[in-house]
């Protein structure tokens, strides 16, 4: 059924042949194109046409009503609210880590480059639900999503039955909190997202997977000029098993199972080191086929599938490079010398214990990842795929002076002499006042001394460092040196303070001194709206929000245990923050709950500087994630 | 020249109309379509005949030999290398904050979910040289490449004259380290690298700018299954300047102009605030013209471009988030509000002092943007351009057991047996011994007590925090933290030291611990390899190289200034390593020029981590930049 083949004897032809993916035969191309050009020049009806041939379903509003997708949450088995609950859990502890960086560099003497990230405006996850509900895939966009901030989710999934959406998925986009679901499927749907028809918004990007029409349709659009950006090239889903002498048989082929099961053209592949290996492996998926519901499909899988037995690690690192495989699976010993050496793969699973299943549903990483070699130069869907980042000039005159012997010299090499032109008119008007000087950094130094301390506070919002703290209470530089690191901006922090009483002057003429500062660098740019922030922390969670109103408010919730976490008094946690909010002229709320009073402390902190952030710089990769909640 | 529309009175219509790029009238589509397919069908043959066609150059071998390299560079004019090493610096600078994250966390109880970043294994930089030699696209295309790591980065270009690239172009090449150029250009050249054609190799990714038939050839190339990847989809080049009263008409002109001058199809749009700034500009623009080389490729430009006068700030916000452009110039009071209101736009100058091209060519950000409204859903390139993730998972025993019930849970739902049964197996399996048990985290715990000191460390470098360090020395807690945050692992450092006396045994001791303890967690995988990181701080450079030898080696060349930062004494820097290098049992290799201790010394440490991350974990996302140095 699998066929073998002995990579080592094999000639270059054959081993081509053998890690080269089908070609597809499909007629979908031209049909999606139809499809997408007939919606473009006729707009609504045509979606409808093809929504009532195709899907036999063409209601006059797609959308989703938001009481039938209450009333299936309402009807969903807790066991299943319950596992996809997890699984989203898990998949945003992965996800949160991810985003594009927003920095500032000083590029020249007076120039300052930023990058910046955005989320973009509009995200449409397509979602197949033909016969079963793949809340799966819904998870795995929706969570990245949220965590990058995207304002508009729309989801579209394909009619199941006899009109309306699989309600299992309905059940799931509620607990997601998605609440714009349309069902409508094909390269109908496709085509309805991009140029925004039959009450379907135009969106500005299109994931998720989808059968041929659909993946046809993505790559078509997104070709067009003005067209949507989409996810990912599209192909079969595959796998690739390197397996040694000690693998187990049975893990080994019910991970060539979870693959085939797919789709007939899913593609699955075992790399081994012996014949025997290769033997054990084909009578244990002889023998799990037997009970297996979906074999048909799976047994036409892998009559296209093939196992290669090669001599050394070296040549199953070559053939897995070649192949960029989406899924990898190492079952071998040598999985640590495999994981190093191979460069191109979507996910990567190591050792017995980690079967492709837990990845494809609920252990953290995304499943949606590059089919047909992408790898090369894919990776899967991420944060970042839902964002775009905007880079950010800012010359001062002085910084002009400096940048415009380069800058004339270079467009005089190219012959643009506009370009020339546009810096030198800058270089000749510096230090003559004729143009209105830039504003200055935003930066503050405020200094606040009495009986009991001394304390020096330093901000300057424009740059990401250094930060420099001494109080000479560890805990609390800690904390402090989160803050900035988390908001991005340089901090230095001086203290002369009466340590040898204990931290709670030090603390709280930090903290105020620090508020000082921070107002004095927002200048009149307060009122840059409510930000939020909330963060997971090993057992612990901690949200903060902060609106720099101008108006002093503090309110903190939450029991922290235990009176110190090294120098610094547990108790003192509220109190610091309601020293910044008093100083800085900021409602602050902050929420913490958890076990264990370091991380409760440090993630209060830190959820302060992420929506810190957020309100300083308004940067897209900092993630607001009061939208990233299950309800 | 320009046309005026008055923005609030205008139709819906007529405002959708002003912000709608021209649609392009080119037949380049098809016939780049037809010059790929032939190249792919015919081979090395098809190559040389459309070389010879369409740039009429068609050698026996497309390389530019490297002793005509050589004699480019030596025949630049030292002015124009030194303008070259300029921009390259503030790019790389600007650069080298970039790249993607890699990181590892623990989504389950025994379940490691990480991500590493590699880059792309040959990148194609496309260059266009025709009349101009454009050495700033080379510049900002290399960097990200050298910066990202990229093994084989091959240039392409157009030949010019009579046969051969430009001298300018290859001596710039060959400044910034690149040896490997083609004298192809045009579909054939993407042709080629996309199947490997006529010497050229086969490239995972493309990138660069082009005229339409490159551009539709990347299009076309990278739709096709197995083709590399593109950079951006492609457009011609625009700029959107929003001004009021109180901006110079000078200064606004030449920034309109330095666009119109590139391409008849350049898109030029002002955004201003009332009729008069309006007229001013426009006379600036007649005036400006007179003397401009390229007056009529501007003029053409121009014809086809538009004034938008408005009535707000917010009106223009709305303008530029709707026509999402390549560039926008900010020359207005309202700047800072305008740049927080504007979510989409390939690239931001800020204020009078900042022309287009100072960023076109020499002030950092990179100046491959997106055109046609892609801002809306793209970034520039970036590092990240030049690589992709891959994500790693890890359950051990305990791992599987937790995450079982959740995914077979979610396998019924979605009725994919196989799916469940891979999990199922592995739960069953679970403490029964039949499967080997996976190695543990590489984690180690030493404890150093003399009569002076009293030290402890912890490591783990399957973990990235947390991050606990208490030496009494201030600023020696901020450099270990440095290591450990920039070698991403987990670090505990306790010590009950001699501080009374001074520093020196304390830092020594824990060095020789620390370096004990990540022996210990290294376990028998040293060997790693030679790995180095240099990284410019403000006027610092500090370089790392370590090799995991097993064999204890410490070189240490750099003078740092002064006695002490904070508690630390300078002097102890090297002797740090040393210890390191000693109880590690590594070569450590360090190097730091500048002026600034402070810089120096947190230069070096940061760098040794940096270093230690890539020995550590093989992750990508650390930037190797002994490549990207200019000779």
């Amino acid at each position: 059924m699998l066929d073998i083949l002995n990579w080592t004897d094999a000639s270059p032809e054959a081993r081509t042949r053998a890690l080269t993916r089908p070609a597809s035969s499909s007629s979908a191309g031209p049909a999606a194109r139809d499809i997408v050009d007939a919606i473009r020049d006729q707009g609504d009806e045509a979606v409808r046409a093809y929504a009532k041939r195709l899907d036999g379903y063409a209601p006059g509003d797609f959308r989703v009503p938001e009481g039938v997708l209450k009333a299936a949450r309402a009807a969903l088995d807790p066991r299943d609210a319950e596992a996809i609950k997890a699984a989203a859990d898990a998949v945003r502890r992965f996800h949160v880590q991810q985003g594009y960086r927003g920095y500032s560099v000083e590029t020249w003497p007076g120039v300052t480059a930023s990058r910046r990230a955005t989320p973009v405006d509009t995200a449409a996850l397509y979602v197949p639900a033909g016969s079963a509900p793949l809340v799966s895939s819904l998870i795995m966009l929706a969570i990245p999503a949220q965590l990058a901030g995207v304002p508009r989710i729309v989801v579209v999934a394909p009619p199941a039955g006899d009109g309306g959406v699989n309600p299992a998925l309905l059940a799931a986009a509620d607990l997601l909190g998605l609440d714009e679901v349309y069902a409508i499927g094909g390269a109908q749907a496709i085509a309805a997202l991009s140029f925004g028809a039959a009450g379907l918004p135009r969106a500005d990007k299109i994931f998720g997977p989808g059968n041929a029409y659909v993946a046809a349709a993505k790559a078509y659009v997104s070709s067009l000029p003005g067209g949507p950006a989409v996810d990912l090239p599209a192909g079969p889903s595959e796998v690739m098993v390197i397996a040694d002498e000690t693998a187990d048989p049975d893990l080994v082929a019910s991970d060539l199972l979870s693959q085939a099961e797919h789709d007939p053209s899913a593609q699955v592949m075992l790399v081994c080191f012996d014949a025997a290996t290769a033997d054990r492996v084909t009578a244990s998926v002889a023998k799990l086929l037997e009970d297996l519901p979906r074999a048909a499909i799976a047994r036409e899988a892998l009559a296209a599938s093939a196992i290669l037995v090669c001599d050394s690690v070296d040549d199953a690192i070559d053939i897995a490079n070649i192949y960029a495989p989406e899924h990898l699976i190492l079952q071998a010993e040598s999985a640590e010398r495999l994981l190093a050496g191979v460069r191109h793969a979507g996910s990567i699973f190591v050792g017995a214990w980690t079967p492709e299943a837990a990845g494809d549903y609920a252990a953290g990483p995304n499943h949606t990842l590059p089919t047909a070699g992408a790898a090369r130069a894919h990776g899967g869907v991420s944060v970042e795929s839902f964002q775009k980042t905007t880079t950010i000039l800012r010359a001062s005159e002085a910084g002009a002076v400096a940048l415009a012997p380069t800058v004339e010299r270079l467009a005089a090499l190219e012959q643009l002499d506009a370009h020339g032109l546009a810096m030198r008119l800058r270089r000749e008007r510096a230090n003559t006042g004729d143009v209105a000087p830039d504003a200055g950094p935003r930066a503050g130094t405020k200094r606040r001394k009495t009986k009991e301390t001394d304390v020096t506070v330093t901000v300057n919002l424009d740059r990401d460092g250094p930060i420099r703290i001494a109080t000479g209470i560890g805990y609390f530089d800690h904390m402090l040196d989160q803050v900035a690191r988390h908001g991005g901006f340089a901090l230095d922090v001086a203290v002369e303070g009466d340590l040898e009483i204990d931290g709670h002057h030090t603390i709280e003429d930090v903290c105020l001194t620090f508020g000082e500062a921070l107002r004095a660098a927002l200048g009149d740019k307060r009122g840059l709206g409510r930000f939020g922030f909330e963060l997971p922390m090993d057992e612990s969670r901690a949200a903060a929000w902060i609106d720099l109103s101008g108006r002093p408010f503090a309110k903190f919730e939450g029991e922290i245990p235990g009176e110190f976490v090294g120098e610094f008094p547990v108790e003192m946690t509220a109190h610091a923050f309601r020293s910044i909010a008093e100083s800085l002229g900021a409602a602050i709320h902050l929420k913490v709950e958890g076990e264990n009073a370091h991380h409760m402390v440090e993630g209060c902190f830190k959820a302060f500087g992420r929506a810190l952030r957020q309100a300083l710089r308004v940067e897209g990769d900092a993630l607001p994630s009061t939208k990233g909640m299950l309800a």
